[in-house]
């Protein structure tokens, strides 16, 4: 029996406020340390491991939060998100985002269908369309092959399926899977897709119209302008789009497009990079094969979520670290520091997930709560931040938990030597010592050379960011921003607070506007 | 006579301190709401405008803010450092990047050299070898012009040049002054080059070196790199490479480079945009016309900050809004959200131009300081982020204030209408309306559809992103940077703390660790 309660409310959240903080320096230093670091890790999915060495947590604290895990049945809710039950409340609607890359639980019969059947029906019509665009059975209207694929989308339709073309892009050129390329128009700001189709060869290009509910406004007038310039380059817009949307949108049925695919209700725009908002444009850019091997590491990644062992199960482990860094010890903020250039855009997704999802002050039954929930995320591949923006969080006066990903192989196969080391190595070398300097710090007489150390981080290590573990670790993400949701008591589905912004925008738009949003709207010459 | 104090001590912040607390969504309702945000706007450099009307100010905050100016001698410090004063004490160095675009003060002599007429020199070299480029004086080995432009550095001689490249390139290509496309490699992990270079043609390719030691290890491995891919293709290094470096570096005088130009430890790289570092790459890629139009806008906003009147020097009153935020009302963070997707990487250089500035835990004087310095700087374009982070902004625990900026029209001159209206006037109208979504909030009988309101934002507003606007925007958050740095009485100059990971990476690559740091090397097979 599941019961929801606030986590102020549960007798493991004020046994953790008690406990004795970690002195992180000191438990890092010497040979303590070096035992700390090699016991202080849980196998994810893929080969890859989360190492947890350098948060400050010791054995009595990690006690208390699988304590915590237990009292606040972290996994048991997980299990009926999974089995199908309306775990978003406030939007009354099922969590199924799991189901297109697995079956955890029971069938989740919704409104009279099999839903894991309907995912992969919709994976299978996608796969046998991009393998039709690839082989040349579907091409443009002078039977020339499609050489290019363009998403029009915003939000989820955009952040997920982007930070994830980018992360492959590489890896598929040497792998020769690149099939197409991809481009992204996502802003309301004409400029976007100008530019966009300023460098793109429109006759050879199939654009990807991606909205759920089919009347997504920024992605409507993006569509526009595509077709318009379909137009003028003397072709049929309906030869060059296809669209991602729902059976009951305007788009479903529509002769405007080449083909449709379906999506639903029960998977959010954040979640949504495994659903057809991604396998769309992934697949028609690197084959559906690189897209089904992105799932089967998802998968892997959500199976590992079923365990009830916190330290076989590392997205609640990683959730529960957050969650004590946050509410117990006060940090602000989380910082994702990928070491690979590749996942350049991925914390860009990751701001999405995390704070959309757990950006809320009122727990699932809407009633106010009283302590702090997701924090800010932000984050640019290492080693480009050490360059930028590590100075403040190694010597500014707030701490910033940091949450590093590094991976011992590179992509694409190419290195050089210089000073006796690979870049790989550099690379690799640089993310090693972070950690240490921010858990360690340095004394020195000098105060403005000091590092005052006690900086928490952990870090993700695979082998080589591949489909499969980037599916793992889109997966490990995911599961965090839920289990934390639930220590919470938040509903991290839905997103009320996005509503506000779009009926004044509207109003303006209506020119229906007095006092400050007059002056605003008179401002900006609307 | 120019004193040094901490903020605290400053009598002007204990009145701050104890001021009645402004409530913004009260002051923001109604036909006073109107007339404060008509009051509440300073005008900027290139007819631009800092309206501050939901800041959570008011004129008692402001005529406190004016003191505290004056008090901090803001101004005065600013003298100082345009006219050659050791202002980065730390480093013992001179601050000089005011200077590669304007003179404001007296003559500044440094090492027996005029450094306006040093600066001026390196841009009229930059602007004629760029001619010559354009005009086909200077080609490859094969007699063809050049036709792209590819930047290796990292940190400030990256980031500032990318996001300028990227807020102009549209703008170019409409004006038809896009000369040659630009790419830029940073990152020491070898994907980024790998995968930079997989998309030019090398042969028609200059690559500009930037390093001011002419040492930085991740830019020294990346040019190795380039000079494979050169060789690889049959051709000579030589012919394709530039430098930007100090005249004392071992890059200054080699025949590696067809040219090189010079920088000098008085411009730091965050600060070094308008310097030699941008000049090179936004000169090939735009012209050297287009890249003075952009000197020209940040020289006319520095002017501006040599006012003392708060109300005529939006740099200095937006820093001091910023230190209200931060040490009096204890708000975190600063979200920087361009509505211009022109702007996509602008946020990324603030970042490193605030956050490595002003990140800081020690006074100019090396002595600890009591009160918290510069934010956790963040953002992505709009109408993007609202449909990824703004729910966490709207409706999180915590208060984070915004910075948005905003432009009248678009750059490139193309636009639809849909439902009424065009792309620009939409991605206006939600401006407009988020910034009274979050001053003003909305009750809801559901308290999960309740806005609460007073969450504090600015807006600059100008009419185009130019080249001279986006010099003037550049320019106002250099000396925003600045002035804060002269409220908290710490150096914003110097980056002491990026050096201890740099000695820890040696030690890594040396194989000279123990402890933690050995095992962190072992998980990452180095």
């Amino acid at each position: 029996m599941i019961t929801w309660n606030n986590l102020d409310t549960l007798a493991s959240y004020q046994e953790l406020l008690g406990l004795e903080r970690v002195d992180l320096a000191a438990a890092m230093t010497g040979e303590n340390g070096a035992e700390r670091v090699k016991n202080y890790s849980v196998p994810m999915a893929e080969g890859m491991a989360y190492n947890f060495g350098a948060k400050s947590v010791d054995d009595k604290v990690l006690e208390v939060l699988a304590k915590l895990a237990d009292e606040a049945q972290l996994v048991d809710k997980f299990a009926a998100l999974y089995n199908g039950e309306v775990i978003n409340t406030g939007e009354k609607r099922r969590v199924l985002h799991h189901l297109v890359r697995g079956q955890l639980g029971e069938d989740v019969i919704a409104d009279g269908v099999n839903k894991r059947e309907f995912y992969v029906k919709q994976q299978t019509d996608i796969a046998a369309f991009a393998n039709k665009v690839h082989n040349g059975e579907i091409t443009n209207a002078a039977g020339e092959k499609f050489t290019t694929v363009v998403q029009i989308g915003i939000g989820g339709s955009d952040l997920g399926p982007r930070a994830v073309y980018l992360a492959l892009e590489g890896w598929a050129k040497v792998h020769n899977t690149l099939k197409m390329n991809a481009g992204f128009i996502s802003n309301v700001d004409p400029d976007d897709a100008s530019l966009v189709l300023s460098n793109i060869d429109v006759a050879h290009t199939i654009f990807v119209l991606v909205s759920k509910s089919g009347t997504t406004l920024e992605t409507l007038t993006n569509e526009s302008f595509v077709k318009d310039a379909i137009v003028k380059a003397g072709l049929n817009p309906a030869d060059h789009m296809i669209a991602v949307t729902s059976e009951t949108s305007p788009l479903a049925k529509s002769a405007d497009y080449l083909a449709a695919f379906f999506m639903d209700d029960y998977i959010g725009g954040r979640y949504s990079v495994t659903s057809g908002v991604g396998a769309a444009v992934l697949s028609l850019a690197f084959g559906p094969e690189v897209f089904a091997a992105f799932l089967d590491g998802a998968a892997a990644a959500d199976k590992l979520s079923t365990n009830k062992d916190i330290m076989a199960n590392p997205a609640m482990l990683d959730a529960l670290i957050g969650v004590y860094e946050r509410n117990v010890l006060g940090y602000l903020d989380t910082a994702v520091l990928p070491y690979s250039q590749a996942l350049s855009r991925f914390p860009a997704h990751l701001q999405q997930l995390d704070m959309e999802s757990n950006g809320k002050s009122v727990n699932r039954f809407g009633e106010p709560i009283n302590y702090v929930t997701g924090p800010v995320i932000f984050g640019e591949p290492g080693t480009n931040g050490q360059h930028s923006f590590y100075q403040l969080l190694h010597q500014g006066t707030d701490i910033v938990p940091l949450q590093f990903i590094g991976f011992k192989n590179n992509q694409m196969e190419n290195d050089v030597v210089i000073q006796g080391s690979t870049s790989q190595q550099k690379l690799c070398a640089n993310v090693a010592a972070q950690i240490v300097a921010f858990a360690c710090g340095k004394d020195d007489e000098d105060a403005n050379k000091k590092f005052q150390g006690g900086r928490p981080s952990s870090i993700i290590v695979g082998d080589q960011l591949t489909p499969a573990s980037l599916g793992a670790l889109l997966s490990h993400f995911e599961c965090k921003v839920m289990f934390q949701g639930f220590v919470w008591n938040i509903n991290s589905f839905d997103q009320e607070g996005v509503q506000l912004g779009k009926v004044l925008a509207k109003k303006v738009l209506a020119h229906e506007t007095d006092g400050a949003l007059k002056v605003y709207s008179d401002l900006l010459n609307i």
